[in-house]
């Protein structure tokens, strides 16, 4: 087992990486937690619940099921409701535990229940995708959607410790896969030259789940995110550079509909337009953009974003977080492996705009 | 003016106490702030909404104001989408600045709204009831309600600052001038007996708002909310104290509906029960829950409980967040001065229930 420690005013907590890492989950839970509800979707519970409650069976501790409806376009109030509803029905104290069993969604919903509940209860990250397990599961960052922005709604709250059993990703579908590649490629394009000509290197077996390959991935991706928010937990600087692609990302999922792309296929096709946008705000050579373009698409995201209209792609990047005083901020690359937020012009963005974004069909 | 200081691990804020202190807000508002959005209700706003808008003219940030419907009934997600709602339609981003303009549900509501927008952005208190002002307002205590449970959902989110205007006390409803003085009392009870007993004096020049009494009183409730508060921010221990009176009172609330007793009366009234129940649990002699049952009544607050039947008190109680593996845990007094949370047994309670409840109407 490798364990990547994250360190944050906020808590510091271990991250575990290996396989059959479910059976141990036991191990997780505090001696004085009252009980724990496991935060779920059906598809996942389908797959791993039973296997989750035999193990936690061994705590000795009343262990519960709260099943959330599937799906990115459930990320909101009425979801995170039926949570508050459950603990609230089982009587569930302080001391009780939430264990998030699931993707991203059920990651960041059940961290904003553990984060809000009777004002804040412990919690546990157990991902069941790629994408959580090498970003949304590692830092603290919890949240659910309004209608009008991704994420807009949530809290800084770190878990007890993030579990990632590496076996679970046989059961994901390929496009899943993509989409977490995706976040796993941002991280060397931000930090890590190297590690970005490793994944380019790497990206068949990546995609084709080899396990020595994926498990590197996955522990690299956590310590260059790991390193990030322990330098920066409430993303009052440096942690913003995590959001590479993101804005042009957020917009995609946004235009088209939550649920449509998944985050990190919308991610993957935003970092192609953040790098077309380094190329002009600057400077990033015309062969780097291209050699973001091939891997993004080599892991199998789409690179092509859809035709929003311009004007529309603006107003929904507007309502991005890094967004100060009107004035729209990107994180751009001056080159591979080093990433900066800056106020890009608006010139540059219409002209990423134009070169990436295909015209609507006829 | 006089100050208080508060200092928690959440942050370090002034309490500002002072006659016109509403005139003087753009002092408070931070160089940096993209926007201020004063929360409030129409109540409020009607009285003091243009007043403090011409205040904060003076700082050149944009204003908004966000009514939301008045009322304990509504402290609810409704009400807490409202502000998320406005706060996104305008493009509000991270450097923007909340302002609670209003009683313990706008401050509560608001507070929770600033620590979960964006994950968390910067609110001001601006109290403008008693209770409000000598209580929910200090200490970052944050929350709505649901319906199975009292100020179940929140956060701890310390604010800028609290800047109390004992001027706009003028415009109190009578009974909320009483409801603030149970919280008054309360602090004198669990911490400081002479100010009990200085309470018990000026009784009658509380109720009357005499300048010089409700001032004192208020500076001192802040001074002893604020040394409870800065050693326990996140009520792992001490803190709980502050909540005597409030297992009952929190099961009045939710019993009757929320909005039928008001919080400051339902925590009266819990206190003359609490103090019944220290004196069966704790020794807590007779006469002095004859001195805490006659200064509830002399400050106008109910001193007899509803009758919901016992076993429906206790389900009710049992939903308090004081609550651990099942077993009912009070703050109880062993003298007037003192206070300690701990596990009544249950026919304590019972008895306790019985010596105060009103029987139902035949």
């Amino acid at each position: 087992m490798s364990t990547v420690q994250v360190e944050t005013p906020g808590g510091a907590y271990p991250i575990h990486v290996a396989a059959g890492r479910l059976d141990a989950l036991a191990q997780s839970i505090p001696g004085d937690a009252t009980a724990i509800a496991i935060v779920t979707n059906p598809t996942v519970a389908a797959h791993y619940a039973g296997r989750v409650e035999q193990a936690l069976a061994r705590t000795g501790k009343r262990v519960l099921r709260i099943e959330l409806p599937d799906g990115e376009a459930h990320k909101d109030w009425r979801t995170l409701n039926l949570i508050f509803d459950s603990l609230l029905q089982n009587k569930l104290d302080r001391k009780a535990v939430l264990l998030a069993l699931g993707g991203g969604v059920v990651g960041d919903i059940c961290g904003f229940a553990a984060a809000s509940y009777m004002r804040g209860i412990r919690f546990i990250q157990v991902p069941t995708t790629l994408l959580a397990q090498v970003d949304s599961s590692v830092g603290g960052k919890t949240a659910i959607n309004h209608p009008l922005g991704k994420n807009m709604i949530g809290a800084f709250y770190q878990p007890l410790a993030v579990e990632i059993d590496t076996d679970v990703l046989a059961t994901l579908p390929a496009r899943e896969v993509s989409a977490g590649l995706a976040e796993v490629i941002k991280h060397g394009l931000i930090i890590d030259a190297e590690f970005f000509a490793w994944c380019e290197r790497n990206a068949a077996a990546l995609r084709a789940l080899d396990p020595q390959a994926i498990t590197y991935a996955i522990q690299r991706s956590c310590e260059l995110k790991a390193q990030v928010v322990s330098q920066d937990e409430r993303e009052s600087g440096l942690r913003a550079i995590l959001n590479f692609g993101h804005t042009f990302g957020h917009a995609i999922e946004s235009g088209m509909g939550y649920g449509q792309w998944l985050h990190g296929e919308a991610v993957g096709c935003g970092m192609v337009q953040a790098a077309e946008l380094s190329a002009l705000t600057l400077g990033l050579p015309a062969e780097s953009v291209e050699r973001v373009r091939a891997l993004v698409q080599a892991i199998g995201c789409p690179i092509q974003p859809p035709d929003l209209g311009t004007e529309r792609w603006i107003d929904l990047m507007q309502v991005d977080k890094k967004t100060e005083g009107g004035q729209l901020r990107f994180v751009l690359l001056p080159e591979i492996g080093q990433a900066r937020l800056q106020a890009a012009p608006l010139d540059d963005v219409r002209r990423a705009l134009e070169k990436t974004v295909a015209p609507a069909a006829a």
